[in-house]
């Protein structure tokens, strides 16, 4: 009797919301372009493939043929189109309304456009939860597909994974294909006989094994090196003529023939999960880098199969501007559930949209630290927010203030918006403001990231002491220590509060801007990340008076001095500019030197492009966003943003001294480390003797000023 | 300035349904009251109390005073008491409407009962998955109590403990304090003082670090030798004076104090865990083993905190008898859902009491292997069933059939019902009858287990090879390798296909009784445990003809003869009489001898007890249910249960050799390693050649009949 198996292979394109269009432009042409023409000369050779809502979307518009492509070998039967959540959400991430919502809305596009009912899901980034089954179920899915690591963590084994099993979530059944770890080593990166090979080592004499290969579309052309290897030295070609050329008994199926051809291997439940990698990345840097090297080291082998790192959501308490975003997420779709039911798939569309999963976590490359990418999600948010504000019909001269626990986490927050802008203050930390919407412009001007250690930093550190940048081409590309420009391990600074604005430092004398730039200086107060009291005074609609305040204190040598300091704001119904007044009162009774600086972090997208500078009182040239330097006696300083059509002011009642730096991060890309600008911290900062018990004041005002281009 | 710290205590009282009305009594002798007596004396000591509804419901009818000693302490303000799901079932087990049903109605008694409104839950077993914030929030609940480890495993720290933390699903949040694994070793294991010296090593200067202990009432006086320790040798009197002589810096709080006192830590984001053990008997028995040799070895520090089990859900996948009370709970909650609203209370109640965990779980200790655990879980859920059925106002005179994925796994299985009786057929696996429900008894008769390797098997074999019985004192409870009898080992045998009934088997000549008992033999045929097909007829609406059938093979020598096997079987409105008759068609062209024996497995609670027997024609004696042995030529064997009132007939048209023996599975207790019987196996063996082409038939029959008593 011959043996024989079954072999199905999908493929997952995508990009990301916001991602530059050069990237769609040049993914499609080095891999989803020429893979699918590659494909159509093989009749025989059945394919799944999934392309996300967003990369149709930008096919439709930018390459249709290669939509027509795919159309006319989805109608021969040749390809199993798989649906999705439209926008790529990680799905644990989002309500089970969006769920069923974007998968709902991928499926309809795919019964549309290709006249194709899809039966199977893609799965973003494969996160799986075990309650997922249910909402996917109920969006009209049969099948996902994850990878085999998540059936090993429930304990099977190799033997046990050549077909598929069913879950079910409170009594909803949905069918689970494992992705074959030993696939994804071979394809495309061995000769196609390895992989026929495999399929002999691994066929039965019943033949009802099947075995699944389903990977990134971007490994085939996109990865480095990997367009010459895949079409130029026809990788692809080869594999589909080795695939053919066997077809007598590797039975080549997309996975809903298989579900009609074979039975269920039996139940399955799958623990909370993802690929081991992103495990790892979910866990603090410190746990992370551990769990690196245990992974890897010697005598490591006989524990691989029980270590496990963290799950996707340990993403949102790692990182407070995810959380941020994902709290803003779930704080617009309440705004939308509020609309009549009628009235809200406008609004649902663009909160979808930006909730696209790329930006909301982050690994070894890019993700959260792009700003481009965070600054689409606000984009969309911000968009989908707008939209529920007009239906609602109002005029533009309110004032809202909303205390709440945006963050979910039992923490006070209070949300300040206008028609023009949002102000979201966090009482718990500082009274500092961590959000500043220009609704008009859909920007949030203090999208930053706060410098953080990542697991990764100690290769930087590692390889630049060793002064090596090692290119060694048979490393993995998470091995490789290649570096954009050097001196950046020296760049590495970690930053001990949330960076956002209006945060109140008490400095001792010594300290100097490159210390605080570097955030390793002694902070005299503790007013940085404490928390103030709220309350606030509406006169009429259009205008409000808030006032944060905390009774700390500030060290003055050994004694703690008690300090209160209030910071009042003044909003008005359509106006962008800001007076904010603060009050200083010594409690201590005896004279209190202080060097008290307030701190604004305005991420204005570059730092050093031209159409992006500051404009200094006194000076002709115009520094870049991303230039540092101190600048005393001076009442203002204004932040440009030319492409937005933005420019931002900071002016004080009293000359001061301003201190200005960029927030740069240092991550890794498929390029190499390389360093990132995420803000320009502006420190307004004045020396003074506060008297025993009378109030110090000092006044200045924030101004958004739209200067009309953009 | 003194460092202080705040300190919360919190007891779990629960005893499952089913449980012997003994086990009650002597815990509550032993651990629930005498605890509540001590703590009565010391005012000032505050803790948390979850009983489950099970134990207050037994409280109620047979010790209220033990509830009224409660109720005063709750009415001081000593005591909050903890909801939970009513009868202690696992959350992610059962259906949304029924976990907040669960905890609805805890709630609701306690807020009867006490006057108290709880605002936390003790979770069952700790089984958390992150989406269960959202239903157990909806209950009603602000918090929840589970391990640090949950906590580690997301990567925080044993510093980052000394809090609650909040988590969301879904933008609902809800608070969870992790349980401080230092405090469960030392409490009540070591001297009060030690207790004191780790509160002294915790403290801080700001004082706004908690430590949480939390855990099973049965460590306070039900495990071995702590019922003396605790009590007898005032252990938790010295404890508690400890506390309030020290209240000066350590504060006594309930779990709701310190959330009115203190600010949560931040977000948090929980994987599917449980306790580390829970997560290891959550897997294989292999990877079981090995992940317990792994993590007790030496060299295995290091990787400890990233060593990981499997969840809960992994159960259902890995014993199909827990799968079959789960998935039969799901169908009669389906049944349930279908009813009006307004007429569900009763039917759902008894759902609920079907849902209590232990029966559907085994770690090291009885759970799944104790029978009388099962029988409860079944004669709840064929409860709620039955109150559907009345509801539905039918009379006797039908039989309903329906096909269906009753596993939810994408397998094919049909039940057939009178008011009488539910017969369940598994058409994937040997069209075999997995259960069969007498209504009028609320009894499966075939609530069996299937012999499994257990992870802990191997201590056994260790144990009796090395002739040793350690009772080392100082060692752990689940390393103390006791046995119940000796020669336990040698009647350890695992079963290659699921025990039940209407099982096909085609044995060889030389197979013995022993052989087979010990599912140690060459099986000929592959009817056992592959696909038959169904079909069916219907004669009017009181009677039904089912015929399941399958081509398959059996082995002669080296020669695979195709045979079909087809097995009719009658049903009639309100009979428990059902007709069988099989017919074999040997289609392989020559004579085939064959050794054909039905196998029935009958689940009757006990082998041993004189009042549950076979009757055998011929014999005066009647064998009890747990006996072995071979009668040759007979045409009927019965099966007694006088406590229950059922006799289960196997009656054949001609006479056959049966065989009998019981199934015994071999488990762990606190008492030592036990064989428990879970059912009596019945085989009628007919030996015949088949001639070719030729439809050889034989008739049987089985009843169950109501002997009245029970």
């Amino acid at each position: 009797m011959t043996k024989s198996l079954y072999f199905t292979f999908g493929i997952h394109n995508h990009q990301p919301v916001g991602n530059f269009p050069e990237i769609f432009e040049q993914a499609t042409q080095a891999a989803y372009r020429p893979f699918l023409e590659v494909l159509e000369a093989f009749p025989e050779v059945k394919m799944s493939f999934h392309f996300t809502g967003i990369l149709y979307q930008w096919l439709e518009k930018h390459q249709p043929d290669v939509l027509e492509l795919l159309a006319r070998m989805v109608q021969r039967g040749q390809i199993e189109l798989l649906t999705g959540g439209f926008y790529e959400p990680i799905l644990p991430m989002i309500p089970d309304r969006d769920k069923i919502g974007q998968i709902q809305k991928l499926t309809t596009y795919l019964r549309e456009g290709f006249g194709y009912s899809p039966k199977g899901m893609w799965v973003a980034e494969r996160v799986w939860e075990p309650h997922l089954a249910k909402p996917i179920a109920e969006a009209g899915v049969q099948y996902v597909i994850v990878d085999d690591k998540h059936f090993k963590t429930a304990g099977l084994s190799d033997e046990e994974l050549f077909g598929y099993y069913v879950t079910e979530e409170q009594g909803v059944p949905l069918a689970i294909f494992p992705i074959s770890e030993a696939m994804r080593y071979l394809v495309p990166f061995k000769l196609p006989e390895e992989s026929i090979e495999y399929f002999r080592s691994v066929a039965t004499e019943g033949g009802e094994r099947l075995v699944v290969m389903a990977d990134d579309g971007e490994k085939f052309g996109v990865w480095p090196g990997t367009h010459q290897w895949v079409f130029k030295e026809k990788w692809l070609e080869k594999f589909f003529q080795a695939l053919q050329d066997n077809r007598d008994w590797v039975k080549i199926v997309t996975f809903s023939e298989y579900m009609q051809e074979q039975r269920s291997l039996g139940p399955v439940y799958l623990p909370t999960a993802s690929y081991f990698e992103m495990m790892e990345w979910a866990l603090p840097a410190k746990r992370s880098r551990e769990l690196q090297k245990l992974a890897h080291q010697e005598g490591s082998e006989p524990y691989r199969p029980f270590l496990r790192g963290g799950f996707w959501r340990v993403f949102l308490a790692k990182y407070a501007e995810s959380n941020n975003m994902h709290k803003k997420m779930l704080y617009v779709g309440d705004k939308i559930n509020r609309l009549p039911e009628g009235k809200r798939a406008e609004a649902l569309d663009a909160l979808w949209t930006g909730q696209c999963n790329c930006a909301y976590w982050h690994g070894v490359f890019g993700g959260l630290y792009l700003n481009h990418l965070r600054t689409a999600v606000y984009e969309n948010l911000l968009r989908a927010e707008r939209l529920v504000d007009e239906q609602q019909n109002q005029d533009d001269s309110w004032v809202g203030v909303e205390p709440l626990d945006f963050f979910r986490d039992g923490s006070e927050s209070l949300l300040v918006s206008t028609a023009a802008m949002n102000l979201y203050f966090n009482l718990g930390q500082g009274g500092s403001l961590f959000e500043l919407d220009d609704k008009r412009k859909l920007f949030n001007l203090l999208n930053t990231m706060t410098r953080r250690e990542e697991a990764y930093h100690d290769k930087l550190l590692q390889a630049e002491k060793a002064g090596e940048e090692a290119t060694d081409g048979s490393k993995s590309i998470h091995d490789i220590v290649r570096v954009k420009e050097k001196g950046l391990a020296e760049r590495l600074f970690y930053d001990w509060y949330r960076r956002s604005a209006l945060i109140d430092h008490f400095l001792g004398e010594e300290v100097t801007l490159e210390q605080f730039s570097r955030a390793q200086y002694a902070e005299l107060g503790d007013f940085v990340n404490q928390p103030y009291e709220a309350r606030w005074r509406k006169s009429g609609r259009g205008s409000l008076r808030l006032t944060l305040s905390r009774e700390g204190g500030v060290w003055q040598g050994e004694r703690r001095c008690p300090l209160k300091v209030e910071k009042e704001i003044t909003l008005q119904a359509g106006k962008t500019r800001f007076p904010i007044r603060y009050t200083l009162t010594n409690q201590s009774g005896e004279p209190l030197p202080v060097r008290f600086g307030v701190e604004f972090g305005f991420a204005l997208q570059s730092g050093d492009t031209p159409d992006r500078y500051y404009v200094i009182p006194g000076r002709k040239e115009r520094p870049r966003l991303g230039s540092a330097g101190e600048t005393a006696d001076i009442r203002e300083i204004a932040l440009v943003e030319e492409w937005l059509g933005l420019r931002v002011e900071v002016k004080l009642k009293q000359p001061a001294v301003f201190w200005r730096f960029p927030i740069e991060t240092i991550s890794n890309s498929e390029d190499g480390f390389e360093r990132v600008y995420q803000s320009s911290v502006v420190l307004a900062l004045q020396e003074a003797t506060l008297p025993p018990e009378q109030p110090w004041t000092f006044g200045l005002t924030l101004a958004v000023v739209d200067t009309g281009a953009g």
